[in-house]
């Protein structure tokens, strides 16, 4: 077996890939736009040379190479190895990926959808190391969920675990819509997307209705934006109080508009507020920590798959 | 080590103790009130007494058991070693069960509480064979979880998962209020304690407040209990969506009360609802099955306990 691994972070609008030693410390990357050129199996080529040119900058071959591990931005089938409609990857709609990079590298290739990747490697690399219990959520333009349970990653039925943003946070007839069709979803209250789309009729310019702008205009103590936080710290926490008797985890780690907003307007509210409702056996065990790999998590998320890959085969 | 195997479920009202074979197989067993002396020492020779004798009746002795499982009706600290004010064992706060059982017998004890017993015993023996990843819900005066999560009971930190009868099912400020003081808990809507208590106040006699007469009289067709039946239902399908969604589980298995309501009354018309509510993707791979065990549970629980310390040991 090699002793280097590649990890793969196919993104929203970045492509990166990074080869580090079986411990996991980075040793060459490369970034790009993710763009695709219509044609997915023109496009795996592209990742192929993209990770003989990171095996070559750390000093290896493909002869080096232990696994790949590759964050994914769309679902997978429940065999964890096709990739199905891809945001922004034009053209690729079923495409076995894995079974493609195996072909041309040789090497055990495994994927996994990005909230577990990220989850893998808050675990390994950033916030969540020396927890065997632990709940990532992404916090993004949408809302998922990495479940490391009992130092394992919990994939459940059809890898279909970790759809937390859609376990209902408002039972209400009127609860939030959701980008699902459903209403009361997690996600409809504390979802990127979701949170836009309301803050383009609450806040006065269009300038201002991000969730990145609502954050600095809450620094500067702008009242409806302090409003708009604390709405989006009571739902969040209704969401972490259900993981918390559900599952019992030592963290959750809470991912980037989160992580963004900081201790102030989002993480020391959120903790009081699930220590108003958590029992205290439950919640004393409980971290509720920011992810602190950030821009790094690119590197880092595929490479967490390749680990955990290496050490489950 | 020994091939004969103890379990003892310490009930509200029974302490059951059972002698199996390592694969389960029940070769002898013994039932008997759970009382309690007020002193616990005494208590604890009584179940040595209880071991011997099933071992007796399996034409066996001490020095041919592998194990000990228990199932406990009250929390255990978190070590899972001593039992804390279990209901009904007078004088019973915080008794090291294990150790004493350890030393008397010279061979290991291992307890669980009784939602992860009974979930390892559905598991081995009931409705769950067969699943990787299953949610056993108690069904009973209260609601707890056991978690089977990628073939291994779930624990979480401190012992604290599968409080998923505290996990909210209505966030409102009216919501029902629970036992644990908390409001909009899956307990306070479908408990066998608090539906009673709100039954007192909706039922004309005494008689017909309770779980089993309201689903006599809505199998009767009694306006009423069909109302009641049709909201626990909802409140509980409330809860399994959430479950579904967090843990993609294949199997939620529901014990007493919905069991004792049976297919048309509780089990169909949860599962529309769970349809409804969860991603088909998630609900096609769910199943959602009454407990089968019934009244061999007692005889099973803590034999459940017993070959999973076996197994993990």
């Amino acid at each position: 077996m090699g002793d280097l691994l590649v990890g793969i972070d196919i993104g929203g609008t970045k492509i990166a890939t990074s080869a580090a030693d079986v411990a996991g410390n980075v040793i060459a990357r490369t970034r790009r736009p993710t763009g695709g050129s219509g044609d997915p199996r023109q496009d795996v080529g592209a990742l192929v040379r993209d990770v003989r040119k990171v095996l070559a900058e750390a000093g290896g071959t493909v002869s080096d190479l232990a696994c790949v591990g590759i964050s994914v931005p769309g679902p997978l089938d429940r065999t964890g190895t096709r990739l199905l409609g891809p945001p922004n990857l034009v053209g690729w709609d079923d495409v076995p990926l894995a079974a493609w990079l195996e072909e041309e590298l040789g090497r055990p290739v495994r994927l996994e959808n990005d909230a577990n990747a990220a989850a893998l490697a808050e675990w390994r690399f950033g916030a969540g190391q020396g927890f065997q219990d632990l709940v990532y959520l992404t916090m993004s333009t949408g809302v998922g969920a990495g479940l490391i349970l009992d130092g394992r990653l919990h994939r459940g039925f059809g890898r279909g675990a970790g759809e937390v943003g859609h376990a209902r946070v408002c039972w209400d007839d009127d609860a939030e819509l959701c980008g699902c069709g459903a209403r009361g979803c997690l996600e409809a209250y504390v979802g990127g997307a979701s949170w836009t789309r309301r803050l383009a009729e609450r806040m006065s310019s269009p300038d201002e209705a991000t969730p990145e702008a609502v954050v600095a205009a809450a620094r500067r103590g702008d009242p409806v934006a302090l409003e708009e936080m604390d709405r989006f710290n009571r739902y969040l926490a209704r969401g972490i109080v259900n993981l918390g008797f559900t599952l019992a985890p030592q963290a959750v780690i809470l991912g980037t508009i989160a992580a963004a907003a900081g201790e102030e307007l989002c993480l020391g509210p959120i903790r009081a507020l699930v220590r108003r409702d958590l029992w205290s056996v439950l919640a004393e065990g409980l971290a509720i920590l920011p992810a602190s790999l950030g821009d790094e998590l690119p590197d880092r998320a595929g490479l967490g798959v390749a680990l955990e890959a290496l050490e489950v085969s």
